[in-house]
């Protein structure tokens, strides 16, 4: 097995994407992990690096877009166009095998909107760009790998969206996702709706009328699944050996237990793409954007993942 | 300050409560926190107490209930009658001024149904029984301490609860809580509803209509409130000392953040009672009942925060 080749967008030009992408290219351990080219603006990112007194990474890859009148922590149509175009850059380079697996840095949905971009989310931009129908978002920290039913959108649309079909092809796609990152066979556990996975109906029906029967749908695929199992005490068990993988039904349920667990360690990874995908767990973080102290451990972790999994 | 005098009623008989409470009141680092009464069915405690081989304990406070015919880890009627009566005899006995403080064992709201009462949970019944119209539960552990505006019902009705007003005085109830709890002027972080706290309402408009002017209430009354939070790193920055307490919106994205942060060590205490009352924070674990391998830990931790807090 050669040496990786990743291709890392620098996220949001405004946000600590950059900041954080230069922080951990310029860790020895991290450039021993992979050959990394990072999309983005050259002379930003230059920029960034001189700040930090940090080298810049070795391959940096233009998309075109100028960011000069960008502002640190300021939201613009610049910006977001600058994200976007980051990403296009690099799934080109993807595409053209010129990078084996994608790591990207945080981009800002508001950012995203005001450049009229329609997407609520990385992942859902990510799926319409590799024309993909159904993706899923994974969080993997060293304890836990928690996969989500549904992420960016109201909890309240979530319960909608929380069907039988839905939950199956979730599984389904953990089962298949954990399979290529060297874990076969998983065993997955799945996260009820309501409290107390709904105490027998007590508190909603969306256990026996959708989760259960997709449960032993997936059974009935020969899946080792099992559940619906109240969300408070799972992530526990699972943490503690007890389930390789937790399905969430939204994206709280699962992020509140993946970041308490394990706060600078996080790595998303984009389940159902061609190719793997890990990213940052944080945001844009524009309150501390330009000052320097953002942690760039996520970055690296994310790094570390794609570096790990990645199939040539 | 005298030695404390506790009412411990032993939860559901079938399920681990009337075992943890032996195990937890063995320990003599327990023995020595305060004067414990339990209530129950002084024959069955002492039985469990000798399939266990330690001493029941010193004080049992009948309550009429024959539990003969319960068996460990089976649904019934006759022990949902007995938990009950264990909980009234329990409140009696601080009506008498027999004991300071509560602390419940697990009870099964299934088996309270089938015997016919109409709670859908602890908090609620001692609610009702000491004639409260309004209670919270908050639950504790050495890092977080974690307030719910809603608990025990599905989370499609959670949303719908989620009102300003019942924001509002969660926050309030909270505030006044931690003040008897030792904690004066708590700096207090209000959890979003929807994933990132509604995205500036792409997701969600719940932040806008109802918690953020909660916040702004409780800031006009002159309380530390703020927020709303994205809920998945806000109980990251309370348990790093950020914050003094998190009002989480709804039962799971509070537990999940309690039970992966403190599992054995977790205590539930029910703010808006004319007395303290903390709780195991477990449920009854029918699966292992009468098994002899419950842990006790989330127990004495019950005891030990009503031992310290308790007011005379």
């Amino acid at each position: 097995m050669g040496r990786r080749r990743l291709a890392i967008s620098s996220g949001d030009p405004a946000g600590v994407g950059p900041e954080v992408t230069v922080k951990a290219l310029a860790q020895p351990e991290v450039q021993d992990l992979a050959d990394c080219v990072v999309t983005g603006d050259p002379d930003q990112i230059r920029h960034v690096a001189g700040q930090l007194g940090l080298p810049p990474p070795a391959e940096i890859e233009p998309t075109g877009v100028d960011t000069a009148g960008v502002e640190p922590g300021r939201l613009s149509a610049t910006a977001g166009h600058a994200a976007v175009a980051a990403i296009k850059r690099a799934l080109a380079l993807i595409r053209e095998g010129r990078a084996e697996a994608l790591v990207t840095g945080p981009i800002n949905k508001e950012a995203l909107r005001l450049a009229g971009y329609p997407w609520p989310g990385h992942t859902e931009m990510l799926a319409d760009l590799c024309g993909v129908e159904e993706v899923r978002m994974m969080l993997l920290t060293d304890r836990l790998r928690v996969a989500h039913v549904t992420t960016h959108r109201s909890l309240r649309s979530a319960i909608d969206a929380t069907t039988r079909e839905r939950v199956l092809r979730t599984i389904e796609m953990t089962h298949e996702g954990l399979a290529r990152l060297g874990v076969p066979a998983p065993r997955i556990a799945v996260c009820g709706l309501n409290p107390h996975a709904g105490e027998g109906g007590l508190f909603g029906d969306e256990e026996l009328t959708q989760i259960a029967p997709a449960v032993e749908d997936a059974r009935a695929r020969g899946l080792d699944a099992s559940g619906p199992w109240p969300a408070d005490t799972v992530f526990w068990r699972a943490a503690n050996g007890e389930f390789d993988a937790v399905i969430a039904m939204y994206h709280d349920q699962g992020h509140v237990a993946v970041k308490i667990a394990g706060f600078d360690e996080g790595v998303n990874v984009t389940l159902g793409l061609p190719f793997l995908r890990t990213s940052v767990d944080h945001g844009t973080a524009f309150d501390i954007a330009g000052k320097g102290v953002a942690r760039w451990q996520s970055m690296a972790a994310a790094i570390r993942a794609a570096a790990r999994y990645a199939t040539a």
